[in-house]
């Protein structure tokens, strides 16, 4: 798992948008798919009609349908087809702005007619162990929701199967019933996030104890830059799933209230764990650096004691490897093993001496 | 005392339900007990009963009945019984999801007809050494009150028997007054978790001036992370109490309004000793931290100076070791004493060094 | 100076408290003193009275008195005195149960007939250098004002003093001004406190800057723990006194506010202080783990230089001393003057070097 | 890139302007460019007139036209013409002692007739490479806007080609929505700013991993405090377009109150960057102060190991170089291979010891 | 630049003051003035007059004139002149105690009568480089200003020169526009200090780069400390200056609040650089912490040098330096020889490891 690509590409394109009007529709941010996938589902509680399109004006009739229509686009390298549908539906400039410019911060913007929301869609890829991020647009109309992805994903798919078999209430409830489930499904997905983040923490932790090296210190970093940058995601949509719930909008219902209430609760525990996960990391890194500083007392205590030991005795040998003419201790009988006694003697008094330093 | 097992396969289980409609009713949590009880407790002021039940269909003629009932059911497993009590009471399918989907943060919810509270009971095994924490859902209605618990525990046991005995007033309260009683015993019981963690503290600090050895930090680590739950569990908890407490809501009455306040002192106080513990364990750190270092130094203190006394001695050894033809102090009759006290001078005068920097 | 004992004590005795019905009345902390001793001041502008009384009946005729009556309860073991007071006054069981369950938070609630206010009294025992907290708990009615303290204390002389002088504009003012006197004596001690912190905190950094021992680091996190314990105490307290002074009771006269406001003023300051030695004594730790490197450099240096200087020395002589049978120096009749002179030049080079590098 | 130079200069002449009135106009600030240059650009929808003036006199006709008119002026050295523009235009007196007073903090300033908006533009100078800030000041009437830089810059140049090329709805729009997209040209210009410092931060995090030296530590040391002065540039401009945007002014109309909208995501999302950075950086500084403990752990290492397998052998050696006449190996026939082998042996075990570290 | 010696005073004299009822007049602080100094200045658009009186009671007529004046006293030791002030002019009790009781927090008060409002006027002792803290408290009513300083200084005489030559609108504004020209003059003072600071910052920079020393460490944590005083002096100025604007008094006209708008940037801007010193005198310290783990790398790699490359060459001389009877290297005739080529090969290949570990 590594820091997402994107940030980077779209950093460098943020110059090439400098200097044209607000309004522009220039698409910024890496091109992820090579065709724009254009499918739309309508129904209502009896009828059910699901298709893929090539053309997008093959939407613009749905908009005066009573029935629900949920339009998605995956892929935003064709303006043209954004603005075209900017155009139909009266979007305003600097919404279709912001769908192209991929990178916005979560938000949601009440534009009379419709609402505009902007969040980042999370998932893991598992091939690469890269965390990766993309912005989702949706468009909240009477009775249609547009979305807007960067590429297919998959996170939608249960949704699409639960309007098929009309399971929940999904087929009874409408525009923004589904623009919340849409939401339910994105914000669900970070669990799956925090749940390989947790997994990744907890295999850390017992690296950590047993066999930490400066690789660990690398993940480490690693993962609090993903932690932030998750944090980064996720912390303004509490703001945005608050402003939706209280409902000031007539475009979304008492009884979806409710249930936005309900997503607004996951995404405070999002970011509770969130947070949770950056304490810990902080506290992983103290204890990387503090057992960098158990094993340099480790390695001077095994120098220490070496030296300290060789030391005087290496000096003792020097002693009686002098050459002076007069030393009656050469000439004794005794001379060398009483020599090897003292040393035997000062070996002993700095084995206990460690002893009670509890170095050995 | 370790990090609670639940938090891990809690989150294992959340992605079985990704893609599931909201309020498809699935128990997410470790099944933490065999059998679900249901016990019913039903009063007024001059009237007491109370049965275990089998059939949850039994508890349903208690809701029209004047007097207050308290339904308890230890056991989430089975998801049928949470349904026929969602279907006769007239539950939202949302608070049901949230009675099963273990897990929650601390919230209190008004849906009109009843409120919706949900907290975190958290016991110490003794047997294990273990903090564990527990979800417990309430329903309050006008005249019962529907504690859901994950497993049978002994925390309601003193509220029942105030009951029986007719103990306080519990008896001339109404159902609100029994929700706060059941509040209370949750919050309590926090103090009794805190006592323990003091009580680590306290011995660990001692362990921290006399004998601090890695697996302290691993302890510090630890204490710290189980600080960081426990805050989690809580602090959510002061917003839900206090937003009971102002009185919105008419299931509420004045008089238990006052008795809430009281558990929202409690509640903030727990907060502030998690807060001070929190400080304490931080500050344990650095005294750990700035103890290695302290041995590291009396380490080099040792080795610094074995060495400096040494090593110049040798040195003067091995002047005289070697074979030059021609050393006049080799030939002095009182060369090899003169050497020794030379050596004794170099000895003398690294101890005065020594002394004078306070090494010795 | 340590850390209060009273916490551990009032930690233990809760758990013996866990289980009881809200209100019931036991003396939660330590016994402090043997005695309980009830005061009784009656005055107006004119008269005084000042009387110390066995049994507390002898208060409640006070209570109707157009007169304003200051009983004060030094002791909280006997439970009994409490309830008649409460029964005879009309207190809240919930109030007289924060009286007795001595640890309360600081804080101030309006119940209609009168105010409760606890705060946390603190001195400092000269002879054990301990401080010392005490929870101070008034009661201030229409005409009376009851407080009540754990043990006898000084603090409340002066305003006795005053009260018996005339001295000020006490005997004019009613009630609230007396609560207000007793309120701002407490506060004003506070100075007293960060006073002895303030010389505790100049002689640690004298320390600090002259000879840093472990001890200065335990002495700092001790320091760092009594300002913890301070800020909890004091931090609600500002609080409390804005919401008395915001005079939102009618026991508040206008004319008290604005003492209160100067009480307020002080609460700010001491909290100020706080601070401002928090960021102290953090700064302090920051010195002594880095003189503890300092210290370490200075080791290493004379151990470098020391070993530098010597090892090569004894190598020179090692290589004199091997028994080679052809080595042509040993021969010549200047070898050993030679190499003496060689290892001189070896020394002055070092020397040089170890100058240029600053660490001689 | 350096921290700009303009903070000092600023300091120094601060000093100057004590004791002189308010709106006393003095230049305070470094004199950045020789000549002072005015440019007019007027225009409506259907017309365009554009040119550079010598006389601050020739402005002043075209405040009454009804036409919307752009003045800006390079260069604020010349205090007369900023007086005389004041005294035309009806400019408060402190206003103009603001524009001149390089080194105020973004703000926004309704005085009835017109809005006074100040902020920093900034820039990188490829050259030195260094972050440059200039003070940008705008005064924007009922039909003109009049602004003043330090300097001549091209930040401005792609609007004044958007109004003569009438690209986009600027020439329809009047002078609110000219001043936004001023003000929407700077904050553009802080994401060039925000690419650099992300291009140095990815860089510092190579080298960090590759090569850490003192020098990497100074890089980071400056990243930092360009951080604390981009973040003080820009954090009070969110309040600032904030307070605009809520179009509290009548001088501001609601089409472009959306449009300000936008512009203040765009610093939202420059202090998020700023943010994330600011935590990246702090995170290099633990890498770094790791990664030196890590190199000294090496160090010690190989000194331990080298002195640890050669003191042993150089005592032995030492032994037998003693000159006592009776020692019995020294007449073995083997004696001299045994020593060795025993040499060989010693190192052997401490191979075998230091590869159960793992250092080695 | 050290701390203000004051403080301490302060706190000593705190004592005494405490059990005295409030509003008795004792002075609290340092004495700083022998003398104290009473000076009136009266004057319209078009009078003028100045005068130093020796008995208060001569300003005693001003009160009702129409015409502005303002009374300054510096020096607060005689509490009679500072009483019979309170008296004539109708000031309260607490508020005289506050002017007396010097070390106040900045604050403002409306009385209704008068405003009331403190604040720390802080200068550079140049002797002695310290920073010297003063309360100044100035009491606003209808038509005159009384300000009271501890001692005589400098700053506001630019304020006298201005209103004597009738520079500025001064003449023409009210006693409002006297006072904020006061607080001006104060808050300019600041930019001094601050620039001092940063003066010494930019030097300590310096110094930290080239030669840290554990001087540079004393010197940052008194830096720190003076950030600390300042910013406690300084932050609650905002909240002051902020009450004073919004014009709750009519005291204040709306004129004078557009100017005090301008003191409140100013101090906003003071606040922001402190903020700003502050964090770069973190990151400072920062710095110093790993020169000092360079600095340690560093020995120890001179010490691993040397002790790797002379310890086996050591041990090779011991070799030869043995007496084994039987040791054919001894008699080889290249012997001598031999043995040096070894030890070079030895050296070569240590020179070859070190430079690759970049050691050398």
């Amino acid at each position: 798992m590594a820091i997402p690509r994107e940030k980077i590409s779209h950093r460098v394109r943020a110059q090439e948008k400098i200097g044209l009007p607000p309004g522009t529709l220039v698409h910024i941010g890496e091109r992820k798919t090579e065709k724009v996938k254009i499918t739309i589902i309508d129904y209502d509680p009896k009828n059910y009609q699901e298709k893929e399109v090539e053309k997008v004006e093959e939407c613009f009739p749905f908009k005066d349908k009573p029935t629900v229509t949920w339009i998605n686009i995956d892929g935003l390298q064709k303006v043209g087809i954004i603005e075209k549908i900017g155009a139909h539906f009266g979007i305003h400039p600097l919404v279709l702005e912001d769908i192209l410019h991929t990178g916005q911060r979560p938000k949601a913007e009440d534009l009379g007619d419709y609402l505009f929301i902007v969040l980042r869609m999370l998932y893991h890829d598992e091939r690469e162990d890269v965390m990766i991020g993309e912005q989702v647009s949706l468009l909240l109309g009477p009775n249609y929701v547009i979305s807007f992805q960067e590429r297919e994903g998959d996170i939608f798919n249960p949704v699409r199967e639960r309007i098929k078999n009309s399971r929940g209430r999904i087929r009874k409830g409408g525009a923004d019933y589904l623009a919340y489930t849409l939401l339910d499904a994105i914000v669900d997905h970070y669990f799956v996030i925090l749940e390989k983040m947790g997994e990744k923490i907890e295999s850390l932790e017992e690296e950590l104890v047993t066999n930490p090296t400066p690789e660990t210190l690398q993940t480490i970093h690693i993962l609090k830059k993903e932690l932030i940058f998750l944090r980064k995601s996720v912390w303004p949509l509490r703001e945005v799933i608050n402003s939706l719930e209280r409902g000031e909008s007539p475009l979304i219902t008492e009884p979806t209230g409710i249930y936005l209430r309900d997503v607004y609760d996951h995404t405070i525990q999002v970011i509770d764990t969130i947070e949770t996960y950056r304490d810990m990391v902080t506290g992983m890194l103290d204890i990387y650096l503090s057992s960098l500083s158990n094993r340099m007392n480790e390695v001077m205590k095994v120098l220490t004691i070496i030296a300290t030991i060789f030391i005087p005795l290496t000096f003792i040998a020097g002693i009686y490897g002098m050459n002076f003419k007069f030393m009656p201790e050469l000439e004794w009988h005794w001379g060398y093993p009483m020599a090897l006694i003292v040393m035997l003697l000062v070996v002993g008094s700095m084995f206990i001496y460690f002893r009670r330093k509890k170095w050995l």
